[in-house]
């Protein structure tokens, strides 16, 4: 008899979204294409894109991947000298094409699309006065808060409400406007997403990572800042700092894990190079006797190949990555056991059998992969199997916009690191420090939000928030 | 205004296809659903499943990947005990579906199935004479000849008959047959395309490479041997060796770039050994001063890894690649330049910058990908690219399977390889010796298929057949 | 050469739409479903239907025909004991999804739908009106201004709010809402639209016309009045007279085209008694000495039968109509001529050749349709072919929910009978009398709307609505 | 809970199929096209176009309604002067694409392309022979035997092969073939199915109905006679008479239910007339004291009219039909009862209450539609219900292109018309007799087939054929 066939999930945190936007170059929606395509690791959800001509916007949006939504014909229905797009990663509030962005509207000031990344701490309270006041949303998404705030905005200009309603929430924003006037690019004053600032020709780029820059042959200008507002139009480009003043708060996760190993982000180098210094950190920290270094492709291969130079380790690829797999494989059941990490990873005995064997991976998360991992490298021949992290362990969720398990769900979170080696079945596992991981983040180790290893969130909350975030146990 | 937006394609070989096979499962479709996945890497455009119950046939078919045509819902209605499937690579003879196979008829002996990997060169001479007698072809695919001939055939048995029209074809074939009794596998007495036998409990499993029996865990019995047939039925299996005997000649450049580095295939260890012994050999062969080796991701990691390991030199990851990218990624006009290669790679200053760079790439077929990426490395700041390739230079097209430019597009049929390094603006460039590919490669040299590197054909052409082929002028 | 395929449009009036609603039942969306079917003829270009279980709500709309966008699937995806549903057939405002009723919003007070028959002559104004207040609207109706008026509402409850709201909106408005608690139905002051009441054992349902309470063996309670407001819960129903009183005016033109001849609506009996009617009556006024006396088919057939009738002439079908046109016919482009209103109408010579023959159609209203099947009867051998129309000349535009065109491509606005029959080339044409149509009309001439015939509209335009309706000139 | 929905199906005979030919026209496609749609009655359940422009065909094909299945763009992709056009009514064989026509296969003499209108009695016999000569078999439609046929002829031109082929059917074929140099239609002996030639200035064309010439602006030119072959090439039109002589025996069924009224058929004036004719006849043999008549619609109107007249009986429309059910309709379950009939048609009270009511359908098949329109009328208020048919009992199913049910299912097979009468609940019924049908029909009785009425078949079976179609026991 058949039976139901399970999806088969990552084990992996997600980020919420990438943003791009750009503005006067008559193929605007073409660039802003490739820009989501460069982009396409932050949200393979969906995506869309929304052009405007200064008097009328075209909007197309789509489920799935970025090379998928998109063609020739719905491109040539964006016309206009600039667009702003969005690829999104989760279905927080359902899997429907309404909660696609970017949003846009038709109000008071005319058009108004809006692309956010991150995630707003305050949404829900913001969102239930607003329905007091007989606001209608469209949509389940915190984004849309801000737009009716600028909605409901008293302030004379357009400017001026999207400062009032930018000023009101609370928590992460990487957020690119468009009106019929321009674009404005704005970052939350923590900077917990990252949001850059290029320039191909005459025309000012905005995008989540510079990896969409190098695409464009566009030319790396620098950071949107923490707390920066700039609005870009026929005036050119003006910058604004019209939130009040405070600390940094940037996501080292972006540097673990999120970010494409050739993006500069948070104003550093490549990523790539932090990552190596990560594993480089982590042989210093936790060498262990070994004939073979192999990462996890693809995200633990630069820490790997830190950890091999740095310990003077053979670095080889004894796991092999399924390029093809979608986000929809199914698994056929069977009797004898589960696919798992199977469908993505296969491992090669010619490399592994006999061998002592440290595996790198940039994080741990609930440890099931991590367990399925060891068990297929000690399969194919492994004598010893070391599990190295390249980053602390995760103790606690983060609410800045990535998509990450309940506290529950996170193994380091209520078990010890030997409990998890037993878990994972490793001969030995480490994690790397957070004083080691912030000693290879460039910059003071102030500059970041650590959060999800600390515990310790930049932005207090209020106690209607932790009630409406669940937090009200974790708390305590 | 808009222009149009050229289609991007790739610079490299693509094999013809994938097959698979599996009789007595009560999962068969489910397993054949898997087994396509895992040898995806073999055939992108399209795919189907073809299940038998013993009575019926039930089948699916589509363009695009295995993990976007099939899901829970068509699987299930594709019942019976047994399955074949088949990837397709080239949309040679139109992408129309009729050419998706496994093709299927029904005819005087029943319901008939059938998937084949490979080319057959007296195709279009066997066609003509068919219809001559009245036959009927539904596709303009090569691999109906086939089946055809079995119809046609006057033998008594189908057994007699397959091997009859077997016998008649010349070319490569590793085919599998479903009938309503079972499966019949085959290869070509040259062997020129992989196909193994595996098991998982009591149902037996063809596979054109051992990854497809790593996923489902099923157990690697051996090689289908060159001019071997198997009969797989609820008799078991019977081995026969119906065709005239000759030595055999395996596709070497399996081993370079179409197998996946974990498969194990004409019955050697891991391919990704032998890549790496490729590497070294290189490295023996024509080492240059260097800070870095570099691969050309993924098909040269391993190359790259033997020769950074042979000539002690630092391995980096200098390209990043983007795994999202489409069959169909359409590249924006845009006045200043093309894409080319840039959609699927990208640079990383940081490891490049100032330094001497060894590239390494499993083979060169127009150069024009390789010029890319040189300049590409060279604009991130390298001070020398040396660019390696882990074969010899393709000098002749392939006839047996693999889709290959013309002999006039393959630059190294007519240039010298100094105007080969000119071309590609490269400080250094060196392949790999015929004599070295052939000692990194198990067994004998003369075991081996070398036509494309060597233009010595196996398998003599008629005068028909170098006309219909346009061979004509090539062969003067 | 190939050239553009021009779309074929019908010369006739159209309703803007069916509203149904049932509450309490197990299978309130079959029967939604069943009632949108019968009412199909009031509305052909989308659907939608929303149910509800009293806790969530659950949507499935459409663009096409009820059969077409319902099935089984769909169906069985609407659970709850109460839903309500909306057949459209303008695209006015875009023929996005997004227009499609019926709309549903979840605000303050939780969730509700609302399914709107009508046009609101003061809606612009309102919008405008809400944009200030910070509203921002999903779609261009003007049904959606009834939505944020009761969410900006200040009132108590909700039904004060629904009050509240539908006292502010001038127009046609027979509406229906869904809240979690169960159904509101109102119709507006003057009753310009139908609506009824019906049950069918334990539940409640309304409906535009009475033919969707027949298909579902429902009972025929009576009309919802002008000025009434239903609550239908578990408290059962109670009826509300919450708006000013003022004089009925409802639509004549239900009883001459749109309404479906087996419907009861407006208190009175079967519509096809009322059709009939007007057919002696025109044959009263207009009787010509005649053979045969044939129905532009199918809304033309009862007053033709009427006028056979009372013009002791023999009814025939000389017009053969095309069941399976569709609504996206394209017509391909030749030389000689357009194919008009052929592709649906065909003559048939045997029965109009030598022939004096009356024609009747329901309206006229550019009179191109007219002159085209005139001039079909002629070729098919007419002898004398005289038009009769069992309506006054139309000389005015509809504000209240019939799709007109404007006044200028009225040709009765701005000719005289006898230009108007030149133009379509017939031996003679009668209109039926306004007076000639309310004596066939039941009840009272005062208690219908006729502006269409007349210009007299019940409702007085405020100037800024007469500026937005682009009235001002033809008030002039 | 939810119950299953219950497809409602028609209790109707049904015709096989539409065909359709143009040759030396520049917009051949788009006139094919034009021609399926008015021959849709003939055909609802797939569509398909092949063009061709002397060297290539071109193709497009789809399940469903011709308005549905082609648009411009489809129909831009079908180049070339000449093409031919099939609509299919039912789904023997499977609801596959591979079964819907024109087939189109390439053989040794290029392509070729047919349209089959019709039934062969012995397909299976035919094909069991092919099959054992090496004939693979595309479909499971008898129409595919032709193009084998063709395929095997050892004769020396195209059109010898074509008369050898059609030599050796039996049963119905008008029947279309294109090939790269023109058309070839064709008419069985017995002229079972209509076929008819028309001419749009210097196109033939060539319709199994007139109708769709009308919509063309063709000229009917006259009747494919029985037995008759013509080949319209560049040289002309060329009639052949290759069989061998016999009777004629065309289809009385034709015009009692299939044609479209506005047709002509088998060389004789508009169908409408006829069927008036069958009902004046019916008036004559068993009339009825009665207040009104009224028809099944649409199918009976022409008979209700003839009997009206006929009978000095008042017309009236006491049943209005739904024009807009699908093929698909899906009926939800209630306890109460089945909706049946109900959804496409509704009784008016109005019209029926308290009269004596004669209700006109042109055929009664299983007798389930005609109880529930009984039971309907009554319903609705009639004092007396009396059923008139204007064609004889149904005894006997068809094996020349109608979709009958078996003997068994045939009421009148196995009931005397007391027994039908009583079951029908009416009052009482009366069929058309025999001869009174063959009085109205236009020439002698001898050149028709009436084996639907009668059981003598006009095409003896062997016993072959008997066995194959399942006439053993019927013939005994």
């Amino acid at each position: 008899m058949k039976k139901e066939l399970p999806i088969i999930t990552s084990d992996k945190f997600h980020d919420e979204c990438a943003v791009f936007g750009i503005y006067n170059h008559e193929e605007a929606a073409n660039l802003t294409y490739l820009g989501l395509y460069a982009l396409q690791h932050r949200g393979q959800e969906a995506s869309g894109i929304v052009s405007g001509d200064g008097d009328q916007f075209f909007v197309h949006k789509g489920m799935g991947l970025v090379a998928d939504i998109y063609n020739k014909t719905v491109l040539d229905k964006l016309p206009g000298h600039m667009a702003i797009g969005h690829n999104r990663y989760s279905t927080a509030g359902g899997n429907d094409l309404k909660n696609v962005q970017p949003l846009t509207v038709n109000f008071a000031f005319g058009n108004l699309a809006l692309a956010h990344n991150g995630n707003l701490i305050n949404a829900q309270v913001l969102r239930n006065e607003l329905e007091a006041y007989g606001a209608i949303f469209q949509s389940t998404s915190d984004s849309e808060v801000i737009i009716h705030l600028i909605a409901h905005s008293r302030a004379d200009t357009f400017l001026a409400r999207v400062v009032d309603a930018l000023s009101q929430v609370r928590g992460a924003f990487s957020v690119v406007l468009m009106t019929d006037n321009g674009l404005i690019a704005a970052r939350d004053p923590h900077g917990l997403r990252p949001l850059c600032l290029g320039r191909v020709r005459s025309s000012w780029i905005v995008a989540s990572e510079t990896c969409a820059f190098d695409l464009l042959d566009a030319e790396y200008v620098r950071e949107i800042e923490p707390g920066e507002l700039v609005v870009i139009s026929d005036q050119g480009l003006d910058s604004h700092r019209p939130f009040a003043k405070t600390h940094p708060a940037m996501c080292v996760f972006e540097y673990v894990y999120f970010a494409r190993p050739d993006s500069r982000i948070f104003g550093a180098n490549a990523v790539y190079a932090i990552r190596k210094a990560l594993g480089r950190q982590l042989a210093h920290e936790s060498w262990v006797p070994a004939d073979i270094v192999i990462p996890v492709p693809d995200s633990g291969v630069p820490a790997a190949l830190g950890y091999a130079e740095g310990g003077g380790i053979r670095f080889e690829t004894g796991l092999i990555r399924n390029h093809y797999v979608g986000r929809t494989f199914i698994e056929p059941e069977q009797s004898i056991r589960h696919f798992g990490v199977k469908v993505k990873l296969n491992a090669v005995p010619e490399v592994l059998e006999g061998k002592r064997v440290v595996v790198v991976d940039d994080s741990l998360v609930r440890g099931t992969t991590s367990r399925k991992i060891v068990k297929m490298i000690r399969q194919a021949g492994a004598k010893e199997v070391h599990m190295r992290i390249s980053s602390p362990p995760i103790v606690s969720p983060c609410f800045y916009g990535i998509d990450t398990p309940t506290k529950k769900e996170l193994i380091a979170s209520n078990h010890s690191a030997e409990e998890i080696r037993k878990y994972i079945t490793a001969d030995s596992l480490a994690y790397l420090s957070l004083d080691g991981m912030l000693k290879a983040a460039p910059g003071t180790p102030d500059q970041y939000c650590n959060a999800c290893f600390t515990e310790k969130y930049p932005i207090p909350f209020t106690r209607a928030e932790e009630l409406q975030l669940g937090l009200f146990e974790s708390a305590h």
